[in-house]
């Protein structure tokens, strides 16, 4: 098979690029002091073996995330920071994920190493068994593993190619094992350049076996790796199957899943059956150390040059003896792994020379690398202080390897905290669907983006399939529903047949109807308004009637935004968003105009400055604030109070700087949910009953809670939102949080409630 | 009480035409030449004694249309219209109405009088001993009941103006009673301006017991009244209610609904003890005689004038006898009743009295009225030929009444048969709406229309109540999956994911990343389009792949359309629009572009002239097929056919006019429902269950429909529409109509159906 040519060819080169990742990667738990952590896996995260996400490997403190199959690096790695940051806001406040490859210092006793407590009895005894076999301490070195699979496009553009092979199946287990192969040959450059982990933390070892630094203890013979009895041969796919089930026959291995190989054969089953019957899916890379200088445990040029080595492995001849092939491979990769973090390795020119090809052949394939990808490797074959192993080691000589790493852990745990409100990887979108994106994850719900910039998910729970748009527009609602929310007129008859108080009003299509009614408010406190309302034009509020000249120009102003406008009746009182959802009111928001309150000492201008330092306030809808201005609209406001920006108010005297309560004009949010009385509550339930809708966002006007809300006029309602925000009940401004997104996963999904509470 | 003042206060003005108003309009079923029919109640119509809008009143051939109530007159007549249409074309084809108060000629047995064949045994027995008491024939007498509500802003008003009467339900029972005294003494005014019974056909007297022309007979003491002994007072609400339950104490009446008074004080129930309790809600004035120049009954002008006559009776002072006031009523009424047709009255000056009254009443009130209605009174008062009774004499003298009503009757039929895609009342609405208001009316659900420029409906039948919105917006679909359909990228994401074939393609958000793909699509049939299509702006197919500067200018032309464009596989074949409903194909469609055939004789032009003056052609949707145009664009495509508008093409021979096939640019709809075969409707309700759809119009591009669905691009799936056009499946230019909306109609109110098959 001559890849070489066929991988030249024009017609491979538009999918030469075309993959699907996944990463797992496993850390130990830790306090903030570097210790290994004594807690059970965090309760925030769904209790299941299979989580898709968050995982236990081993040991109870070793989390293991895991992210879905992606089709680009950049939604891979997407995916790891957002799981990242759900571990580690779901952790105990106290808690950190050491970064290192080796473990923490372990408890002298071996036993008080915690095996993971899984709900299923086998994952349990396996484990157990693994115990026995290799000692605890070795199982808890942790590390990356990183799944391959070449576009289907790409395979079945090379096997199109090609004559000698006339079934793709066995075709792409040609491509994937000739990749096995070479890898596992090749593996050591893999070790040199992302080797970590020189030296152990305390008790790792039981005896002292290992008295100098390393490049890799984990991808050396000390690190996690089978009996030498255990032999599997690559040479084909039923070579390896029959070979591997020999090995369990023989009870060498006890499971299958027991044999580490640097590369694991997948077809997305984990039974040897399957993978007779379907072939190879996919690869999994298993010899990647953690990269502690990455936050996430790996780098994005790393993964680039993994993609970018895989191609060159199928393109590169490979030695004639399969099993000899490996053999060397695996004998080239200890002797690396065992050289000094900061010596030159003894296979330099070997190096180079694949540098050198690789470098060729993105050329010729004109594969677009990262600018630096080829800088880099060099730097780090010229200087090994550059590797990761070097780096690592020279930095720990300053103080210590555990200084260093509960250093660089500790910077991880600040950056998850920072602002508590977002998920990395995903920070583009909307602040209620990152939060709900969070909570999915955090609950084991698989997630799956149809469209990014449109908000669109879709959340699966075995088989159950739900799709969500902007976090709350759901199948539970009827199409019609959010039809008459966007038609306030219908929203106002509905409401009205149903006995609920609405400004009173007319719609009106032409001035001339609307002059003609002037009789009917000149004497009220009324609202003229274009039906369909923009962020407040075209509004005209007359709070003690009009005169006519007044009505008309306000009639006039409101045709200038829609050809039909509301005269309505002006309901006096406070507005309160009132989030309904299923029939119940998770939440209730007062929103106040922007304002400062007064020290005594600080300017308004300063008072703004220093309120605007709160991480809830930002710019863009990217935080759940925005931040207070001082422009026209504010110093206008000020003059109106004889102030000015340099003015000082009096201690504990609220200024206001904006006549209307919005949030995203800096207006203030304030959770009142447990003040505002039950009746009140029934009415916005009842009413959102009535429009037939299940999430929904109502406002209601109301002059005094005390009053009840039975009393005529106690209430207005003034309008019903079918996209309600819910970030803003989530981190209010003052007042406790409403996870509002949380109940709204545990709508669509009663069974995680159910599993949770059987647990 | 000094109703003079108060009605002239400021504070009432406003309110002075506020008004709810309802009719009821009888009529007998005739067949064309003008007999009485022998055919039951229309089949079509759901058959319930409680029709909210087509019931059957004394004898199955006694059609009554009854509207709902309505807050305009405009409205008011809106309904009229629209239930009359429901009417006419849900008769035998045969069969139309009798524009006429006097029945047609009856059979000479009166046993032949069929009395209407209710399902409820009480109604067919109350029937039955009217016709003992009254006899058959003079049941059979029609007429217009028009209920009346003053509005409840304007009495409060006048409650709010007087301190003499405390309690609220009281005062307004008094308005009522003092305008319905009034009306019972001034109503000779009525029968003179519209008393419209001059004659009767053969066999209404059993013998001939009025052998001269008079106003009314109907309004006579030879209509439909009461014995004489039957006394009702109406002095005050209690003593009405006493006097009319002795009079069925005494056996004088066998029922209190027997009492056929002029007016009928109404509590919005049947029942006087409910009138005792809730007081007088509105009246039914019942001496209103078919109007057989009006299409439905009455006219507009008339409507008017009795609101207007209305509020003229409660300024107007009463007699201080109030049993004797009511009592002259009845004396001069019959009086005028009996007046020869072309005869001034005898009440000339009382007459021209009251006209001047109103006109100085409607003045000073500020009443906009039509112009013409004091010109016409007076015209009517001066010369009685213009009287209803008059024009229907005078008209009948130069043939037979009996003529001139079957040559009304055939006009009124010709009407309601021109455009039966229209719902009379609602042509401003879409063609959609406008047919599935038509079949709600016919099921007797009752119709309420929320926004009319939103095609916005509310739809009730018991206490089930169905919102509707552009005839197919509705609660059964949820709202995230019609944010699916309207998402072309997720629409296709998850019909993939189900093993649907859709076309191949990628979504990009820069003219950068879709350059960068060129190689994907160079070689292949494609389509490079923005995300969001608007009238296939910004849409380029390549057929035959594309260089990289079309590809480079298509890509351009598709972003200056949206932030987001397609570039997809352009999959050949026809296109089909397959309507599915709850898991139903219920229609497909083809859709060809304009073209005429060739009949060796006519000009391209003419033929196209020819081929427009199909009913179904119109422009701007108010019909169900468009216009052909020959325009510019049409002009390019003959030319590039070799031909021009004067070409004449040979018989049989197609010319196209247009390469799109849309039915807004002339082209033809054809029903090919029962040609398609069942594999692909499989495919079609499997897809659209995919989406989670129920109401869906999916297109599927078949290249040849004999080859299986299940064939390797057989299919593929171009759009799914949330919003699919139903008239064009109703109304098809070639092939079976479908009438979706009456199955949109049964899947909402199941119990419709299953109430008929019960039947």
């Amino acid at each position: 098979m001559d890849f070489k040519k066929m991988l030249f060819d024009d017609g491979v080169k538009p999918y030469l690029l075309k993959a699907h990742y996944g990463i797992e990667k496993e850390s130990q738990r830790v306090d903030l002091s570097g210790n290994l952590a004594k807690t059970d896996h965090p309760k925030s995260i769904v209790m299941a073996d299979d989580h898709p996400y968050i995982q236990r490997d081993f040991s109870e403190t070793q989390m293991e995330l895991v992210t879905p199959v992606a089709e680009t690096l950049r939604e891979l790695f997407n995916y790891l920071a957002a799981i990242h940051d759900v571990a580690y806001r779901s952790m105990d406040k106290n808690e950190m994920l050491w970064p290192l490859s080796m473990p923490p210092q372990l408890p002298e006793k071996e036993q008080e190493i915690v095996i993971a407590k899984l709900k299923n009895a086998q994952n349990v005894q396996y484990r157990q068994s693994l115990a026995n076999s290799y000692g605890r301490r070795k199982q808890m070195i942790c590390g990356i593993h990183f799944n391959f699979e070449f576009g289907p496009e790409l395979i079945h553009a090379l096997f199109n190619l090609q004559s000698e092979i006339k079934d793709y199946r066995q075709f792409k287990n040609e491509v994937y094992l000739k990749v096995t192969r070479n890898y596992l040959h090749h593996r050591w450059f893999i070790t040199y350049l992302f080797g970590a982990s020189p030296s152990s933390e305390e008790n790792f070892f039981e005896e002292e076996s290992l008295n100098k630094a390393v490049r890799s203890i984990r991808c050396s013979k000390y690190g996690y790796v089978n009996p030498d009895d255990v032999q599997v041969s690559y040479s084909s796919l039923e070579d390896y199957i029959a070979s591997l089930s020999s090995m369990v026959q023989k009870g060498i291995l006890s499971e299958e899943k027991e044999f580490y190989s640097p590369v694991r054969l997948r077809s997305g089953c984990h039974d040897s059956s399957d993978l007779e019957a379907n072939g190879i899916l996919y690869i999994e890379l298993r010899n990647i150390d953690l990269n502690p200088f990455e936050t996430y445990g790996i780098g994005y040029e790393q993964a680039e040059f993994l993609h970018l080595f895989l191609i060159y492995l199928l393109w590169k001849d490979e030695g004639e003896n399969c099993d000899e092939w490996v053999n060397t491979g695996d004998f080239y990769n200890n002797l690396v792994a065992l050289e000094h973090p900061l010596e030159p390795t003894q296979f330099e020119t070997e190096a180079r020379n694949i540098i050198d090809e690789m470098e060729q052949l993105a050329e010729i394939m004109d594969l677009p690398t990262s600018n630096t990808l080829f800088i880099h490797l060099r730097e780090m074959l010229n200087d090994p202080s550059k590797t990761l192993a070097g780096r690592l080691y020279k930095e720990s000589e300053k103080s210590s390897q555990r200084e260093v790493a509960t250093s660089i852990a500790t910077e991880n745990y600040q950056k998850a905290w920072e602002q508590p409100y977002q998920l990395s990887g995903f920070t583009d979108m909307e602040l209620s669907t990152q939060i709900l994106m969070f909570d999915a994850i955090q609950q084991g719900i698989r997630l799956e983006i149809l469209d990014r910039q449109d908000q669109f998910l879709k959340l699966q729970l075995n088989d159950h399939i739900e799709y969500v748009k902007n976090g709350n527009m759901t199948s539970k609602d009827s199409y019609v529903s959010t039809l008459i929310m966007e038609n306030k007129t219908v929203t106002k008859k509905i409401l009205q047949q149903h006995g609920f108080r609405v400004p009173k009003g007319e719609e009106f299509q032409t001035i001339e109807h609307a002059l003609r009614s002037y009789d009917l408010f000149s004497a009220k406190s009324f609202v003229v308004k274009p039906k369909t309302t923009n962020y407040g034009l075209g509004i005209s509020i007359f709070k003690e009637g009009a005169n006519l000249e007044d009505y008309q120009k306000a009639i006039t102003l409101a045709f200038n935004e829609d050809s039909s406008i509301l005269i309505e009746e002006f309901i006096k009182g406070t507005e309160y968003r009132f989030f309904v959802l299923n029939d119940r009111v998770y939440a209730v928001l007062l929103r106040i105009p922007a304002n400062v309150e007064g020290d005594g000492k600080q300017t308004i201008e300063e008072l703004v400055i220093q309120k605007n330092r709160d991480p809830l306030r930002g710019r863009n809808h990217r935080t759940p604030l925005e931040s207070m201005q001082l422009g026209e609209l504010e110093n206008l406001m000020l003059k109106g109070q004889s102030y000015h920006k340099d003015s000082i108010p009096a201690k504990g005297e609220i200024v206001y700087l904006r006549e209307n309560s919005n949030i995203s004009t800096g207006g203030d949010s304030i959770d009142v949910t447990d003040q505002i009385p039950d009746d009140y509550k029934k009415i916005a339930v009842d009413a959102v009953s009535a429009l037939g809708v299940k999430i929904c966002g109502i406002d209601l006007i109301i002059e005094n809670t005390e009053v009840p809300a039975a009393n005529q006029n106690a209430y207005g309602i003034i309008e019903a939102n079918f996209n309600p925000s819910m970030y803003m009940h989530i981190y209010p401004y003052k007042g406790e949080s409403r996870r509002l997104t949380m109940h709204v996963l545990h709508y669509l999904f009663p069974e995680v409630q159910n599993q949770e509470s059987i647990n």
